[in-house]
């Protein structure tokens, strides 16, 4: 048996997120369904981690063991022919057979898209469309959060998480156009933590929530004095870096 | 009351079409809705003709009666707040209160996008992917279908008209880089019509379909002799001339 580490994207439109349930159609339940079409192998796929209905992914990782007889170089094209469209194999590398995908992540990064020009309902799956924004706000309240923090307070209160102690590297604003882009690096991230910190982000730029509240609930681990969680179709999961 | 004309563009991925269907979530159904929450009026809205499950429009047109009292020129903008994001009204005008889209639609503009690059997750819903295509065979099979012809082989099962003589006015085929469009005007189509004769055009110039065929399906009106029923994703209602 030998290790195999995917990059995968995926459109998560039509997806109930990464991880497998009963009766829904999931990104993992899709490529176990490939693998053993393609290899004749009941293999779990292991992500970097979950990521919620609507999600979208450029860069997921994940790894599954398959016999060794399989070429490792036409696992790509193999997988690619055999899953369904809107999920793409980008590149698959034989790994060390101790590496896993979830536990030896030492960074992800996630892109929160928004837009702020004229409702285009073709891309209403990838943006969220805003009427207007203040950048210079936005850039100013997202220093607040870059380091180390308990992020209990921009958590989603249905986790299962007792940890909420997590590290953000960086959060990079980028804007074109009509288009501003926020990239949040970070050691790791708690359930709908990204979603909860761009709509604190997005709130407090708009003059809907203090900066002493966002403070206060990074502070405190108050989930009722931090912004909105915004909607999912708008998250991207970048890249995860090992 | 006065008759409004109105411009529509929707992504068709979630919805089961144009028409209303009892437990589906269709185009139709949403603007009802909308122009009931805005204007205060159960008003049916007409379209130039239904588009099935998953088929876009980039240019659909409907009509509906709103009171006298509803400035013109905001209803666009006040349909779009309302509107779910995957639908867009482009353009709203008061038209003749004899005026129907349906009835008076004079030609009509589908477009079928092709892709033979590489499988992109985010273009699924957007595109068909191919791994070839001989694009001169694809321009000279499409010349047969111009004109007006008895339709009948190119038209599913299920349909419920009588008369399927149809004209059609042009096909035209652009290519750019990886991407083939091809865009059919005629007067009007049955059921699956489009999806039907670009398949045949695709299976021909794939070698899959004979040219003997495809002529006998047009004359003997057989089904059974044309080609296939590409899926719906790639195809777009993109004008309405009146």
């Amino acid at each position: 048996m030998k290790r195999i580490l995917i990059k995968i994207a995926y459109d998560g439109t039509n997806f109930h997120g990464w991880q497998k349930q009963k009766g829904m159609r999931t990104v993992q339940d899709e490529i176990e369904k490939a693998v053993l079409h393609a290899f004749k192998i009941q293999s779990e796929v292991f992500a970097s981690g979950r990521t919620d209905a609507g999600v979208h992914a450029l860069g997921q990782m994940a790894h599954f063991d398959i016999y060794d007889t399989c070429p490792t170089k036409k696992i790509k094209t193999i997988l690619n022919r055999v899953l369904p469209p809107d999920i793409q194999i980008l590149s698959a590398k034989r790994v060390d057979s101790n590496f896993h995908a979830r536990f030896d992540a030492k960074a992800k990064t996630y892109l929160y898209r928004i837009c702020t020009g004229e409702k285009n309902c073709f891309l209403a799956n990838r943006f969220l469309f805003v009427n207007d924004l203040n950048l210079q706000k936005l850039k100013e309240i997202s220093e607040i959060f870059v380091g180390k923090h308990n992020f209990k307070g921009f958590c989603c209160k249905e986790t299962s998480a007792t940890n909420f102690i997590r590290e953000i590297y960086s959060i990079n604003i980028t804007n074109k156009r009509k288009n501003i882009d926020i990239e949040i690096t970070g050691n790791g991230f708690l359930m709908n933590m990204v979603r909860i910190l761009v709509g604190s982000m997005l709130d407090y730029s708009l003059g809907k929530l203090s900066k002493d509240k966002i403070i206060n609930a990074l502070i405190n681990g108050d989930r009722s004095l931090s912004g909105r969680t915004l909607p999912p179709q708008a998250l991207y999961l970048k890249n995860v870096k090992y």
